[in-house]
């Protein structure tokens, strides 16, 4: 048994800080980097990459809007052409922390709006896509199990790797329950982690209703950005090795 | 005998174009493509590399500071630390478009004002040099003869590669005239045609008071941003042809 | 009889230039002025009004979604409330430069992709009328009949202004024949040059199957971004005086 | 007896916080606001203008280089008709929601590197000076004792006020200690609490050698971006009031 753990990081710009990327490093095993479009500048990208070289853990890049405002947390309706160039854009700046960090960008997992969109959105998913096809076919990519985005991704022959949530509920359909809802986000790192581990294990989770659905994946993903967050995801770690389950990046690499 | 033609390219933004890149790609030998810093955007660079790549230019990473508002004409006093990695962050934004069109940057040029500065700024210049250095030490780079940027980034163990200007006035010093005084530029395209045609053959140029004066480079550097700059470039390459002198990159390429 | 004539000005950024700012304000009588989040810098902002004063051209408000790099095209799924605060903040700094040049905001017309969302988008529209109604609830708005926009603004006690399109063919329902349909945009100047005189003088348009349709407009939309179409404008306002239609601003300035 | 209190606001940027606004506008009498350039958007500003104005507190505008990166904090060599242009256009955005708050922008304080630039940069400090001239000669500035910046701002006819640092040491000239140098920053709520009632009350401080030197102020500046940074505020106002000082801002309001 084997999983791995994913986190969103870099994702301070400037004189401002967001999570605490060091202590997140010792425990996922795959950090999606802010690429400077939505959050993290060339300094933060740099840092994060060589913390995450030493300690073994995967860098992906996590491309999104430009849309610094808003944090890439709002649509934007652009044309599929520059969707697809400013993916490029994000990956490419990335790879140059990566490679003067020893290492090289190992898999593509969108952000925010952008990530919800291509649930959907078959334009812009088709072109975050054609980015990474164009970029190198060999890279895998991470993203909601169902989206038309690992759709089109396995179609053109990348790896496409579904993610389950460590601090999520689930409906009886196997879906997110939506933020908007009540008890939507869990809090309870025992919770939490015991789910984890379920998932980790048997490819299951408890639904809100008490049913049991699949949750199958490749990797979890916890957050860094909360306060408690980190106390979170080290619960999920410890729980997970606890049970036996190996902890390690989904790309393959050493953890 | 034989030289390289380099100019800027790639400047435009989103609605907003600069410059004729198609007509510029047909004359020079080397493209110093803007990064997104200074000036342009992610589908400008893709379109702009895709152009090069094709007709055997070779891709030089223009980079500059991030200053889209000023052009990358104001200087900006920032620590070394963050101008390697805004460097950096440009060199690989800029690769990932060389890669998808099926070539690589081959060399580095600062941009505007961050050109100017590290002419003297120490510390700047050796910042940049830190960024090619650990981007790739195998990159050569382009800029202006007796600058620190060339002595540092010779140092280093970089290929230094000196630049002369085809259409400005040098002093009895050898230096640039400043393009305050005037005179300080040429603007009649068989002049600066035959005064290439010398510093190619030759390795010099008449200052303005008409001392001959040493202008030996590796890249003659011409403009594309003016009315009838394309035609002042096209005379140049023309002139240099017919005096049998090969235009070809400083970087090696088949030109 | 009285017409305005109304243009997009003030769209250069930095190096960047857009469209014939000062031979569009010796023909238009109402100035929407970007206000630096899709096009306008302030030095572009500051001699955009101060010609406009000088003319005695109304300055408006061309608040837009906050993108460079898509030049405010791109709808933006924004809150509400950070809407109606991006644009007070745009036309606040606007009436920085018409204070500065002895005048002042005389009304607000959203651009572009903003322009468009707000003709259904009810939160969005909803969004700016609180802005407009926050800031000075005297300030009339400009766009296009029937919008959600103009409704709303209506309730809220604004004048909501209509505005026709002078070079834009219309369909049987009076509304405009989409930009992706063939002979959506006139380019014959003396033929827009009569449509405009016909719509000030009667309030109807001859649509695309030659049937009347009802046109009533205070304003005239003209454009000045692409080749010949200060011409254009200068024709229409030409036929209008010929005809005996007074120009001046919708907002009762002198014109 | 009477001071000022004024401290740096409206730091934050969409998803990112920088220290606690509110707490801060329950201790200060003049709000430096962020006006978007260096740090603060719209939905920052326009809360922090509805909280100052509820509380009597007054906005003024924290002008800044256009700089998110660097907050601010890079010199920028910009020339002087584009300095004046930009300082205009953020104290208009910050007096739209001013306005909207029911109140005005009652001073102009430059931040960060603009700060310090127009101590000696004869240029930069004629081309702010020129800025609030032009917006309002009526609006008065803050800034540090002895710089060209209110040294030409009075000559202009500004009404220029010298602020003094709650938590600075001063040399035996009566400047600043560099922070570069050990003990240029003091921290200790006590000691910086009644150095604060020795300048309101006398007008000098003890310098680092012991000596006694004049610290005249009309505005007392302290911080609240660092942790304990509110407390030591709290600590400064309850000195001065216990001391009989009154509390209330430099231009005037009620405090």
């Amino acid at each position: 048994m084997r999983i791995d753990l994913n986190a969103d990081l870099g994702e301070g710009l400037g004189q401002w800080s967001l999570g605490d990327d060091e202590a997140l490093l010792e425990v996922v095993t795959s950090a999606n980097v802010a690429c400077g479009f939505h959050a993290g500048d060339p300094t933060v990208l740099r840092r994060v990459c060589e913390m995450a070289a030493e300690r073994g853990v995967a860098i992906g890049a996590q491309v999104g809007y430009r849309d610094l405002h808003g944090f890439g947390r709002r649509f934007i309706d652009m044309p599929a052409e520059d969707l697809t160039n400013d993916v490029l854009y994000q990956i490419g700046a990335l790879e140059a922390f990566a490679r003067v960090a020893g290492t090289s960008v190992a898999y593509v997992k969108p952000h925010g709006a952008l990530y919800n969109a291509i649930v959907h959105h078959e334009e812009q998913a088709a072109a975050v896509v054609e980015a990474v096809v164009r970029y190198d076919p060999a890279l895998p990519v991470l993203g909601l199990p169902g989206s038309r985005w690992l759709a089109l991704a396995g179609e053109a022959g990348l790896a496409a790797v579904a993610e389950a949530f460590a601090d999520r509920a689930y409906t009886p359909e196997g879906t997110l329950v939506s933020r908007r809802e009540k008890g939507a986000v869990l809090h309870d790192a025992e919770e939490i982690a015991a789910r984890c581990v379920r998932m980790a294990t048997t490819g299951d989770v408890v639904a809100v209703d008490g049913s049991v659905v699949a949750a199958r994946a490749g990797s979890l993903c916890v957050h860094g950005d909360t306060p408690g967050a980190v106390e979170v995801a080290r619960a999920v770690r410890s729980a997970l090795e606890s049970a036996g389950v190996a902890v390690s990046p989904f790309t393959g690499g050493a953890g």
